[in-house]
């Protein structure tokens, strides 16, 4: 095996996204062990963190040992038994996922299907439930990260509180992008992922849960059927007194998180919302200015992850190919029936600045006119350029 | 939250183990996306080592995402099926946890007990086979890090073979430290974990499946309990042609695995047990010449985690205070029965050195000096140092 040498690679796909020097350096500290008392104060301090970053004042507030779809999985398997109904919000992968492992633990999936770029309406759920007998949860993803569609939350849970059922969120690519408020919308169990907007190597799942959530676990009749993503164990190491030995913490994944949380705070959430919202804006204009529109329609597009159509006279992968062979950019392409249709383009974290906006827009016209998609050069980045001066 | 400065610990308890300079360089290259061909590379590079490792041709050899729990019980769940009846060794933590996992997917753990520190005998494995009704696997222990105590496995793979019934090896804190033969022994399933004798970081689980087991999982007649863990889900993108999307791979610490597959692959496996070897016993003639005597008999002592027993006139927890605050040095103590009785001892990997052996019997010296425990000052060092004049 030779020396690894990274090529130089612009992070715009649906993550991860680019990782900040201080985190790369963060994440090669020398190792201590996971019950030394220096290592339980780095836990500490990632906890803080996210709850900063959920808002909420929720004690369980940890970071699971796997990656977003782990978040996801210890998210429902904690909550649901064999038999319980869970109303799922299904328009792309990531809710059908959802709805996979909630059939997995036995219960049962109702799945509400749209099509795929468009939301859930709260409605929907209402009226699903007045049909249906008893449901222990809804579950929602916030930013679905294979269409772009931005999922209203709050009137969810106001539709949950009033049958005193639970709310479980998925925020992997939302949170540290655009507001994802625990406490105040009433979000039971929520999850998220380190590689997108927190611009952390993936490998680690933030998650919280309220008393509610807690109690639920608490009063399961059968044990969670993993004993891995089991939080009534991982509680007794992550927010207990005794800081029990359970499995061996990620160490090296947690410095680099805990880096990652300072440099959002030090930002500012509300600063690193409007970032996201300008560059995704100005994105945006340019991404039209030639030709390739937004899957979702304009109220609930995510500024974290833009997916435009791409007009079937273009060739899509050979596109792909050439950014990343050319320009070392990434950029995804669709899933599921979006496979060869969509660009799924992410401006998350790191990642979403002004120089990435012009690159990826000045990458694009250059294909495009040489295959002819493009007729006017410099049209895109006018468009962004103008947004950029409007914006500030 | 301030710049996090990790004080310096040399790490010689039950892992995780000191990790190469070369592989904290590695773990901060900047990041690929995981769908990237350079990462596809890097993927199948440690496939390789991963085999390399395992003394196994098994196509499907990876890394799961997660901590060596996460290994186990991605071993488990995609073998076990509700109602499949399993024979497990218990004589330590990671035994009682293997029984655990098998009942969470409705299995039933058959368990063969006896003290910890000791092994199962294969024969005990023979006649509760004849005993009981149809048996789906064995799963056994390997180094139960919890006890020090080495489990042969051969001829365990033999009775399985005639039983032609599956053999699952948990090769946590052996792989990599002492042989694991996966092929010529006839194990079906064998995982381990990074932070042990490979000297990564935590959070990745070496697994490997030969045919038979790979034809177990397909056979299922219920789909596995674990989406995140489903190895017929993972095999899409680690070992077939499409690698397809499963979940994001966390690139940074496949990125540490290759180097740190590179650092054992240049030392050679030969000289790497050797090493091990002649470090252990020599840490072990010192530690019984101030009187510590290892728990496992002479037969079955890993040479990769010394268990040994604490006087009770010793405060072993001020003990392993003393050690890491005057000393840096991170020592285990016991766990469950074991717990305030033994001190668990690692040498692993990179932590396996001469030096480290010394510095630890002086630190011991030292304390048990001051403590009254030790009366003749060096006796332990040069009962190490009779070992390595000899070893050679």
């Amino acid at each position: 095996m030779e020396d690894f040498h990274a090529p130089r690679r612009l992070l715009l796909g649906p993550g991860p996204s680019a990782v900040h020097a201080r985190v790369l350096q963060a994440i090669s500290t020398p190792l201590v062990g996971h019950l030394d008392p220096t290592f339980l104060n780095v836990m500490n301090d990632v906890q803080a963190g996210l709850r900063h970053l959920f808002a909420t004042m929720n004690r369980f507030t940890i970071a699971v040992s796997g990656t977003g779809s782990a978040g996801m999985e210890a998210a429902v398997v904690n909550i649901v038994e064999p038999g319980d109904a869970v109303i799922v919000g299904v328009n792309g992968v990531f809710g059908t996922r959802l709805a996979a492992i909630v059939e997995r633990c036995g219960g049962k999936a109702i799945q509400i299907e749209v099509a795929w770029g468009q939301i859930i309406e709260p409605n929907m759920i209402a009226e699903r439930l007045l049909q249906s007998g008893p449901v222990k949860a809804v579950a929602l993803v916030h930013a679905e990260t294979s269409t772009g569609a931005w999922q209203p939350i709050e009137p969810v849970s106001a539709i949950c509180r009033k049958h005193n059922i639970l709310l479980i969120v998925d925020a992997v690519t939302s949170l540290g992008g655009i507001p994802v408020e625990v406490d105040q919308w009433g979000i039971d169990v929520c999850y998220s992922a380190t590689q997108k907007c927190l611009s952390c190597p993936p490998g680690l799942a933030p998650l919280t849960l309220n008393e509610r959530a807690l109690s639920a676990v608490k009063n399961r009749r059968t044990p969670c059927q993993s004993w891995y993503l089991d939080l009534s164990l991982i509680a007794d190491y992550w927010t207990e007194h005794n800081r029990a030995y359970h499995h061996t913490a990620p160490i090296s994944m947690l410095y680099a998180l805990r880096e990652a949380l300072r440099v959002i705070e030090e930002e500012g959430l509300p600063s690193r919302f409007a970032r996201h919202r300008l560059n995704s804006r100005a994105l945006l204009a340019g991404l039209m200015a030639i030709g390739l529109d937004p899957l979702p329609s304009p109220d609930c597009r995510l500024p974290t992850l833009l997916c435009v159509t791409v007009p079937a006279s273009i060739d899509e992968g050979a596109v792909r190919s050439q950014l990343l062979e050319r320009f070392g950019i990434e950029i995804g392409g669709g899933l599921g029936p979006l496979k060869g249709k969509v660009w799924r383009i992410g401006l998350m974290g790191e990642s979403s600045t002004e120089a990435n906006v012009l690159t990826l827009l000045n990458a694009l016209e250059e294909i495009g006119i040489q295959h002819g998609w493009v007729s006017t050069p410099g049209i895109a980045l006018q468009a962004a350029a103008h947004t950029y001066s409007v914006g500030r």
